[in-house]
């Protein structure tokens, strides 16, 4: 058994391996505890909190909370869940399409030519009429699914047909964080489209339209069960003759640091995991939060988070979110 | 001249000590301008904030500001200039007096037994009925400086009689914060007393009923230019039947590290401090901002302060300061 010798000349003491992974085990609970309060918890409110409540209250503290009436009187509330409404009102307007042959775009996937090893695949991205990429997406099925998403301020820069049906910031976010949005992103996808944990270093508030997204959250404090390491980044290509996708690693060479766990794995594949990863599946669980059509999540920045999503009658989960840097803490 | 090698093994090159100073210097200079804004203010504010102006605009960047209309509704305003009715209310209420024989209690001042050292110096506490106490502070002179106050909640806990006079705390500031203040305190003295350059861990708002305080600021990105450095630690005694001053180690000893600048020094020392201390003197000046009768300093924890003060037509300097810890952190 290793041994280390820790503290003073006075103090000196032999402890082994296992004593040092109990202190910082118990170093880890302490600091989550800190973090989150105990018992921690998800706040659920029924309206929106004033300025003051959401900035002294949940962004100072960087804790996450779930908003029941956050957007009611949104028309895209009403509008939204209508294919027909979309179709009419963004009809040929292009639009970015994400093309993945799993659902998984931006997560781990076995590497190309080592499939021994993994590496971080990034969707093939289609700019198509609007009418013909919400059909795709319509049509995802587990060989082909299409997610209309763009992060980079799609919601502004590709919907503005679309804007008069909700608004362009949240107001009592904007004035708690000094600053309209950075950006505002817009969803359209379904069940097959899953989002891999990771972490944003911006303030997120995330309302959904129509259907149902489901969260797994975990604090910055828990970076330690992540097991983030750094893969080789590379994007799928779609070869519109035969229907097939490639995946071809980025020249030169580029790697993403990102999370290895997979808190859904294949029933033949759990096991492994677990093994791989004890301190993720036998730590404290995440945080599971639905988020349904009218209410916001508010993640904070630097929040871990896993999303998949449950769809509408007519076969569509529809969200917005608003990213905001806290300019308030500069 | 020395040299350091730099850089990953690629880009090794060899600077001088200069270079290096050169670069520190810069990165000071940049931590300095993103923290404070450029240029650098205190804001001077004609009515108190909103809890959230206060929370989002100050206190999480962590900025002064100077607030005119602040306690005007104070009763203690028009009352306590009057040394008659501090007498009558607290008669002989007894209070915690301060004695030096400089005027500088918690600073740095020859090592009684090695001069050519300094050592950190407090003040000899005494308690007397109020109406003795504050004839001491009035008698105070060059050789005999007394100051009524002591910061361990002195106003709640010494001055109960003076408690209807102002508030029990900044309302704005205890929503902000989402606390009441922990300690309050009374600081009755004039201008023989000085309070050297330090810095608290807590939110401090500081209200000057008669007299004015004169503050010089400097931000926690400039702790570098304020040496602290280690000092044992010494009590005066002060004796009765001599009237005379013995300063006296603690034991056993104990250090305090504190800013070895005093940035006013005597004429004949200027030079020597000068030299002794580069990085204050010819860095940049810090903020000097005058608080008078009816206004209120936002002093945010971790910047550098030190206290000045000019007293009344009855010859006093009266203030209270309210110190929050900023719950809304954790």
């Amino acid at each position: 058994m290793l041994t280390y010798t820790v503290g003073s000349s006075k103090q000196r003491q032999k402890v082994s391996t296992m004593e040092v992974e109990e202190k910082i085990q118990n170093l880890w609970q302490e600091l989550r505890d800190l973090s989150l309060g105990n018992p921690p918890k998800v706040d659920h409110l029924r309206t929106p909190p004033t300025p003051l409540q959401f900035l002294r209250d949940y962004v100072n503290p960087n804790k996450p909370c779930l908003i029941s009436a956050a957007t009611h009187h949104w028309p895209a509330l009403s509008l939204w869940p209508s294919t027909s409404y979309l179709w009419d009102t963004l009809s040929s307007t292009p639009v970015s399409l994400h093309l993945t042959p799993t659902g998984r775009a931006d997560s781990l996937t076995p590497h190309p030519t080592s499939p021994s090893s993994l590496c971080f695949a990034s969707a093939h991205v289609q700019t198509l009429p609007f009418e013909q990429a919400l059909d795709r997406v319509l049509e995802s099925d587990s060989k082909q699914v299409s997610y209309l998403q763009e992060q980079n301020d799609c919601f502004r820069a590709e919907y503005g047909a679309l804007s008069r049906d909700c608004e362009e910031d949240i107001p009592w976010a904007s004035e708690a964080l000094g600053c309209r949005p950075e950006a505002v992103n817009l969803w359209i996808g379904n069940h097959f489209s899953e989002t891999s944990f990771h972490k944003d270093h911006y303030e997120n508030l995330y309302a959904v339209v129509t259907g149902e997204k489901h969260f797994l959250l975990l604090p910055p404090t828990d970076f330690h069960r992540m097991y983030v390491r750094e893969y080789p980044a590379a994007r799928y290509q779609y070869h519109q003759d035969t229907g097939e996708f490639t995946l071809e690693l980025e020249d030169p060479i580029r790697v993403v640091p990102w999370s290895s766990v997979d808190p859904y794995p294949l029933h033949e594949e759990i096991q492994r995991e677990f093994d791989k990863f004890p301190l993720y599946f036998d730590g404290p669980k995440p945080f599971e939060v639905t988020v349904k059509a009218g209410e916001m999540l508010y993640l904070p920045s630097m929040w871990f988070h896993h999303v998949r999503q449950s769809p509408d009658n007519s076969g569509l989960t529809i969200a917005i979110n608003y990213c905001n840097n806290d300019s308030s803490s500069f």
